[in-house]
C-alpha cells in the first residue's frame, strides 16, 4: 500500500447556502423543525425563500465544509459532488477550488439547477436548515473517480447524502473501493430525522465493519442507538466502531478509541454568532488530527478548535487563519 | 403637488457582490487599480475570479444599497435597475425586496448574465472593485414607472451608471419626469475614472440645474472641478448645487447648503472590515435626514453613523438594526 497523495477524499452534497438572520416566531410561523435540517422541493424552496430577509450566499455542503477546514489546517484533500452548469454551481466550484480542494465533478446540464440549502439563523445563532437538492441528487456513481478514492488516506462520507437514491450507490462503491485499497473510511451521521429514514442502512454498515471513523452528535447518538441517555448511547456504540466522534455543543466532545475514552471542553467563544457548520468543522479538526498521527484527546482538541471559529461568524467555512490558530496546540 | 408615496425612488446598477478578503500583493500582481472601480468584460472576469479566494456572494449596486439603508432607517423606497433573468438576478431581486424596497423591473431574457462585481478586500479593509456590467448595462428607457418617479420626493442616480448608453438615456428621462412633477434629483459622483470618462455631462447637468443635491468623494470633487485642493474644490463646486455632501473617510464629511458649510467627525469604528458601501450608507444617512426635514449638520452625523455600521462588516448593505443605531442621533 503506497503512501497516498491525499490526506482525505470526501463525497457530499455540492451547496450554496443561503443564509438570513431569522426572528423565532418565523421559524414556527413557517412550520420549519428549528435545529435540524428538512428536504425541501422547489415550492417549499420558493414560499420559504420569499418569507426570509435580504440573505448573503456562500458555499456549503456538510462534506465540503469540513474539506474547506481540512484544507486550511493543510491537508491535501479532494471532493466529489454534484452541481448544475448554471451560476450557483460556478459558485460552488469557484469556491471549493479556491480553498486549495481537487474537483472534478462535471457539471451537470439541463434542469434541475445546483443545490442550495435556505438557512434561518435565530438570534441564539442556531440554524435552521431546508435543503433543496437539486442536482446534487443525481450524482452517479459513474462520476466516481475510483484510482482517486483509492489515493487518499480516508474516505469521508455525509448521512445526508444517503436520501437521494444515485449518491447512495455511489457512496456505497466508493467504500467498497476504499477498502479494497486498504484505506479508512470516515461517515458523519448528519442529522437525526436522516437516521430516521436510513438508520437501518447505517446499522448495517457499522454492522459489516465497513465505517472506521464515525461522527454523531447527542441527538444522533439517540437515534441510532434507541438509547435517550448519553452514556448508554456511547457504550451502546462504542466496541462496534475503532473510533467513535460524539458531539455535544456547549458541552465539549467525546470520542472512545480501542476501549479508551477521552473527553474535551467546548472551546471559549465571545459569541455565538451562526452555528452552521460547527459539526462539520469539528470533524475537520478531528480528521487532521487523525491523519498527522495525533491521539484521540489531541484530536479532539484540533475539532473543538475549529468549530469554535466557524461559529463565531456567519458561514459555515473558516475565516480565520486556521494554522495560525492551532499552531503550538494542544 | 401632492404628498408623495416614496421617500427616495432610485436607478442604479442591479449588481451582486462577490466578496473576498486578498493580499495587497495580489491587487498589483493582477494589476488593478487599488481602491477604485475597473469595468472589466467577460474574459477579464474569468481571470480574476480564477486568481480570487473563497468568496460570498452578497446584494450589492450603490445606489441599491444606499436604499437599502434607507429602508432600514424606516424611509419608503423603489429601485429601477436591470437584472437578467437568472439565478443572480433572483439573488438581487429578492434581496431588495426582502429589505422592503419597491422593485419592478422585468429581468432580461437571455444573454448577458446579471452584473456581478469581484470586490477584492486587502487586510485594511479597503475594497478594489472590478464591475462586470451584464444586464445592468441594459436597462432601458421603457423600463421606467414615470408615474412612480414623479411620486417619490427624491429621484437618486449614481454616477456608476452613466457608462453605459441605455440607463445614461433613462436618467435622463427620469431626471426630466422628476423635475417636471417638482422632485428633487440626487446624484453622487460614483469614482474618479467615471467622472474621467463623463465628467462634461456632470458639469452639464449641474450648469442647467438639473441636481439638487450632490454626492462626492475627495478624489471625485477633485476630478470634477479640476482642483488638487479640497477647500479649493469645495470653494468652485458650493454655489453652484444647492446641497453639497463631500465625504473625507475617516476625516469626515463635510455638506454646504444655502452658503452654509458644516462639518462632521467620522463615527469611531472598533475595527474597518471592509470599506464597500462606506459611501452609500453615508448618502442613505444624509437622504433619510434630509427628507425627515433635519438641518444639514443633522443629516451629515445621520451619513456618519450609517457608514460606521456598514464597514465593521462584510458586504455594502446594514446589518445592524439602524433604527436603534440612530434612535435619539444626534
Amino acid at each position: 500500500m503506497s503512501r497516498p497523495s491525499f490526506d482525505v477524499i470526501a463525497i457530499g452534497n455540492a451547496i450554496v447556502d443561503v443564509m438570513a438572520p431569522a426572528a423565532d416566531e418565523a421559524i414556527e410561523r413557517l412550520g420549519m423543525a428549528r435545529g435540524g435540517m428538512t428536504l425541501i422541493d422547489t415550492d417549499r424552496a420558493r414560499l420559504l425563500y420569499d418569507a426570509m430577509g435580504p440573505a448573503r450566499e456562500i458555499s456549503g455542503g456538510s462534506a465540503a465544509n469540513t474539506l474547506a477546514g481540512l484544507a486550511a489546517l493543510g491537508a491535501q484533500c479532494a471532493f466529489i459532488g454534484q452541481v448544475a452548469d448554471d451560476q450557483l454551481g460556478e459558485v460552488f466550484a469557484h469556491d471549493i477550488r479556491a480553498a486549495g480542494i481537487a474537483f472534478a465533478t462535471p457539471a451537470r446540464a439541463g434542469d434541475p439547477p445546483t443545490a442550495r440549502c435556505l438557512i434561518f439563523v435565530t438570534p441564539d445563532g442556531q440554524r435552521t436548515m431546508n435543503t433543496y437538492l437539486g442536482a446534487s441528487q443525481f450524482l452517479p456513481a459513474a462520476a466516481l473517480d475510483r484510482a482517486m478514492i483509492a489515493d487518499a488516506a480516508v474516505l469521508y462520507l455525509e448521512g445526508y447524502l444517503w436520501d437521494p437514491e444515485e449518491p447512495r450507490a455511489a457512496m456505497r462503491q466508493a467504500i467498497a473501493t476504499a477498502r479494497e485499497a486498504g484505506r479508512k473510511v470516515a461517515f458523519t451521521l448528519s442529522d437525526s430525522f436522516v437516521i430516521a429514514r436510513h438508520g437501518d442502512d447505517f446499522r448495517a454498515l457499522i454492522a459489516a465493519g465497513a465505517i472506521d471513523i464515525l461522527f454523531a452528535n447527542e441527538q444522533e447518538l439517540a437515534a441510532l442507538t434507541g438509547r435517550e441517555d448519553f452514556h448508554a448511547g456511547i457504550a451502546a456504540l462504542k466496541d462496534r466502531v475503532p473510533v467513535l466522534v460524539v458531539t455535544r455543543s456547549e458541552k465539549g466532545a467525546v470520542a472512545v478509541a480501542g476501549g479508551r475514552q477521552v473527553e474535551v471542553a467546548a472551546e471559549p467563544v465571545a459569541q455565538v454568532v451562526d452555528t452552521t457548520g460547527a459539526g462539520d468543522l469539528f470533524a475537520a479538526g478531528f480528521l487532521f488530527g487523525h491523519v498527522r498521527g495525533r491521539d484521540p484527546a489531541e484530536c479532539l482538541k484540533l475539532g473543538a478548535i475549529c468549530a469554535a471559529e466557524v461559529i463565531a461568524h456567519y458561514g459555515a467555512r473558516p475565516e480565520a487563519d486556521l494554522r495560525a490558530l492551532i499552531a503550538g496546540r494542544p
